[in-house]
């Protein structure tokens, strides 16, 4: 193989870094990868992880010792999640996307790739240092900004359902009361968690917390701890909610009248 | 700013390309953020697309012209993508997953983001030329693997649910004959998908074919093709499907007998 350069070396390096977020890789197996000394590939890893900072790309961490090597993980600053997350609340805002009974139609925002993976990152950088062992979230809507999280964590999904298939085996299952007032069940394989994990609750929308209520519940059931709850968007009313602790992105109010109108608010903690 | 050395600048871009497969981001974005000449971006991205291919990372474009840029698209050689299906069915096949009634336990693999983008890049290689508006899925096993095949795609992702919510709006019902021979019932809301739109179905799992029927009839409903159809595994028996021309990732056996086996094979085009 020719000689490879060093900033073809490096863009090639920081992309399967940052393909695998959270995933430890050993300087061997890019010294292998090059054909490079480790003193080299170091060198190469100094200088991405400046990159990184400059940039505001994430953070190329490197653990050093036997079980060492290097990790990238996502990571993005308040400044620029807010920034971002304002220009969602526009895209949400007004009268276009209300239904009937208040609802917000937000099924496009919450599967276009691009937006839920920066909304995944915002995520993973808030709660990166909870250390959870996986995301949890209920069928079906949070799905894929929960799927992102887990991805930008570098840590799996775990999906509760409405009832046990049998397709996932013997399964727990517990009743809670969901956002509409009935008796609902939610369902999760026994083969899903391991007891004593630590998981970080993501969902697409608050609004009385039956639901999250349910999945810490179901969590307890399997001796599992919450490290967070995190939701894409919550109601302004009611005020007071079944959980306390979580965290949304958006709030959403609204104002009713003729033409009822929704305003979407970035989160408070967003400016802290 | 102090001056940004090459190696670092290109390490940056190829994140940022990366981060958002399918967009294309203009010479003059980089010159901004770099404050470099649009001929030293022009050799970067030159330098990229050489270390993209020299690593098998996918595929850096170029479009000349005013309405021109760079973009990135993931594409895994078909050497690579059999390796990787060959360890996940060894990882499937055996006793251990095997559930009554000849499924198999395969959630954790559906939902480990690690495991499903790799699925996402391969049938996002597969299907790239076909030039699918959006990725159509029926919840809920499916949603990973279908938003990291979008993801890698650069296109939005549609999520049919079993019926339609208040939250989506007014909705498409159609019936179709499930797995277990029930007529159910698919919903998708008018405002997911425009007339004359092209649609790239990917599911989980491909038995009889009615779901996968369900969603083309669906379709077919809102005046939108279907360019392909994709499903991470299906099995061999019953061999005729209620449809045809889809691609799997790989094929499931189940040898009866006293402790039943599972036998999870590559897919033969993935030989090709």
């Amino acid at each position: 193989m020719e000689k490879i350069r060093r900033n073809e070396r490096m863009s090639a390096m920081m992309k399967i870094l940052s393909d695998a977020p959270g995933k430890m890789f050993t300087l061997s197996y890019f010294c292998e990868m090059f054909g490079a000394a480790k003193s080299t590939i170091s060198e190469d890893i100094d200088a991405l992880r400046q990159a990184a900072k400059t940039f505001d790309l994430g953070a190329v961490e490197t653990i050093t010792g036997a079980a060492g090597g290097v990790a990238y993980r996502p990571r993005m600053s308040r400044q620029a999640a807010r920034t971002y997350i304002e220009g969602l609340c526009r895209k949400l805002s007004g009268t276009e996307r209300l239904l009937p009974g208040d609802f917000l139609y937000n099924s496009d925002i919450l599967s276009t790739p691009e937006i839920v993976n920066q909304m995944g990152r915002i995520l993973a950088t808030e709660y990166a240092q909870t250390r959870p062992d996986f995301v949890l979230t209920m069928e079906t809507k949070g799905i894929p900004v929960a799927f992102a999280t887990a991805n930008a964590l570098g840590i799996p999904l775990v999906i509760a359902r409405h009832s046990s298939k049998v397709y996932e085996g013997s399964a727990v299952n517990i009743n809670y009361v969901s956002g509409s007032g009935n008796i609902e069940t939610m369902s999760l394989s026994r083969r899903a968690v391991k007891e004593n994990q630590e998981a970080l609750i993501v969902d697409d929308f608050l609004r009385g917390g039956g639901t999250a209520r349910g999945m810490v519940e179901l969590m307890r059931e399997f001796h599992v701890g919450v490290v967070g709850m995190a939701f894409v968007m919550s109601t302004i009313e009611p005020m007071k909610k079944r959980i306390s602790g979580e965290k949304s992105l958006m709030t959403l109010e609204v104002l009713a009248g003729e033409n009822p109108e929704a305003v979407v608010r970035p989160a408070a903690w967003l400016n802290g």
